[in-house]
């Protein structure tokens, strides 16, 4: 039996407990904080219902949700574990007092994994006799609704490290990817921001407006993007494939990346005319609650997705 | 009734035939090559076949494909056309030509829209008496399957062309998306080009593989790009929307994007170390099979955020 320790059980550590109790691994969760301790086990039945209204876990969810054990001491959550799922605050110094616990505490074994979408693993680890079992394991929020996983190895990291965590990463039913050396952004957020620089640029030029720009992904590149990568686009996108499509059209796109935006992009100003099309700032709670529309819809099209398509993407179980 | 002539009658043609026919406006269609447009009567019943079986159209679809009318002469297909969808070759001489043509045969009223992708409608229609009354209606492929359509004036289209077409857009259950002037790539292939720009260059330095980068799309940012844009993504991505997101992140993105690859990745080694992972050059046709996978999940996905999405994209009818 798999055990895996969630250290910090915020949105996204909760969500992690999700992920593997749905996977029939057993799930010790542990906060600094013990409200937030206390009230996991509530969060957890809610979240794991959502799963089970939408044909996302196979077994009565009280059972699913009946695998994760709440702890109030962290080298009791630790015990036996194989993997250490660390979802803390994103701050260095934090990270760095977090791991060292860890180190200390874990099973000599265990692999040492934060879900860090910024900080990379070497910048909290390098002084740490574990470093060879530490990675970044990045997901996107929130993990139990959306598989995919960045392994990010820092100089020192274990391959069998990274071949282990890969493998339980699978077995829980999330799509790893693996990269080859730490770099800023990983690969997920590089390409958010492109999008964003470019994005941002367009609507403060005011060539379109936020809802258009919007509108484009949606009801466009994201209706493809939702099963199908941008390689395995374009390799549709000319009767012979990826070379005719470099043939034909490299030219074109290299000219368009030629002249797309970049840091500056990143304006106040930007982010003013797109808040404006939000509304009035959010008051708290209020983005929370979209967050759960949201997350309703990524459970109806993960179903839809493992009914319909034949992907790497398990129902969990 | 409103009547639309679908001029150049290729994969995109046939797909806004279905578009306009499936809303229950009136639609000519014409060719160059006259096999063509003989043909497109079985190709057409295959297309709106597919959409029946997703429950993506609400009459008997014999119905649907009947309001196709093919015509031999331009000139008859242009007949009391209220909107001429040119989606001819992506040539500028044919362009030209054809344009040239459109203009003195449609009737006063017709908007001309052209389905190009690169070409600036000012260059096929700068010099043409009915210069005003042309824009560009550039739609993913396939239209009937992805609704977003960008609609791209130049210099001398009137306000009101651009008002007509994007009503009639609108009625078609498209999402028509309006730029406020031209420019190289429009919106989504700018969109396109610098997500490809990044993509490839982390491919080519060995950063992650092939499957890995598409794995990230697909699993990851397409998850929520299905049905989110990258601005409501992140007004969701901190607790207070979308000025919250920028004080939090704008710096790191902004760096990220100042990293970012451009034109110089659209090397032929890099296009080689993709095609490689699609396997040997396919040969003729088996893209085309591919595409039909492709399209009959697009169809899936689209019935799935009809049924179960509240937003802009109507199921047709």
């Amino acid at each position: 039996m798999t055990r895996v320790s969630i250290v910090g059980a915020g949105l996204i550590g909760k969500a992690w407990a999700v992920v593997f109790a749905r996977a029939g691994m057993d799930v010790a969760l542990w906060d600094a904080n013990e409200a937030v301790v206390k009230a996991a086990p509530a969060d957890l039945s809610a979240m794991v219902s959502l799963l089970a209204e939408r044909g996302l876990v196979d077994e009565p969810f009280e059972r699913v949700a009946g695998r994760v054990r709440p702890f109030a001491r962290l080298e009791e959550a630790l015990e036996g574990a194989d993997l250490v799922q660390e979802s803390g605050p994103e701050r260095l110094p934090v990270k760095q007092a977090l791991f060292a616990d860890l180190d200390r505490l874990a099973p000599p074994s265990a692999i040492l994994a934060s879900s860090s979408s910024a900080l990379k693993v070497s910048s909290y680890t390098a002084s740490l006799e574990g470093r060879a079992r530490c990675l970044v394991a990045h997901p996107v929020n929130p993990p139990h609704l959306v598989p995919v996983v960045e392994l990010s190895p820092g100089p020192d990291t274990a391959p069998a490290t990274l071949d282990a965590a890969e493998a339980i990463y699978k077995r829980a039913g999330q799509v790893p990817v693996r990269l080859a050396r730490e770099i800023d952004g990983f690969v997920l957020n590089r390409l958010q921001a492109v999008v964003l620089a470019e994005a941002l640029r367009l609507v403060d030029e005011g060539i379109v407006s936020v809802e258009g720009l919007d509108d484009t992904i949606k009801h466009g590149l994201g209706r493809r993007w939702a099963f199908m990568g941008p390689f395995e686009t374009i390799n549709l996108n000319a009767p012979l494939g990826v070379m005719d499509y470099a043939e034909r059209f490299f030219p074109t796109m290299a000219a368009l990346a030629d002249d797309s935006a970049r840091g500056e992009a990143f304006t106040m100003t930007a982010a003013q005319k797109v808040a404006a099309h939000f509304g009035p700032a959010p008051e708290a709670g209020e983005i929370r609650k979209a967050q759960e529309v949201r997350d309703a819809r990524l459970a109806g099209l993960q179903a839809h997705l493992s009914a319909h398509f034949t992907d790497k993407t398990r129902k969990g179980g």
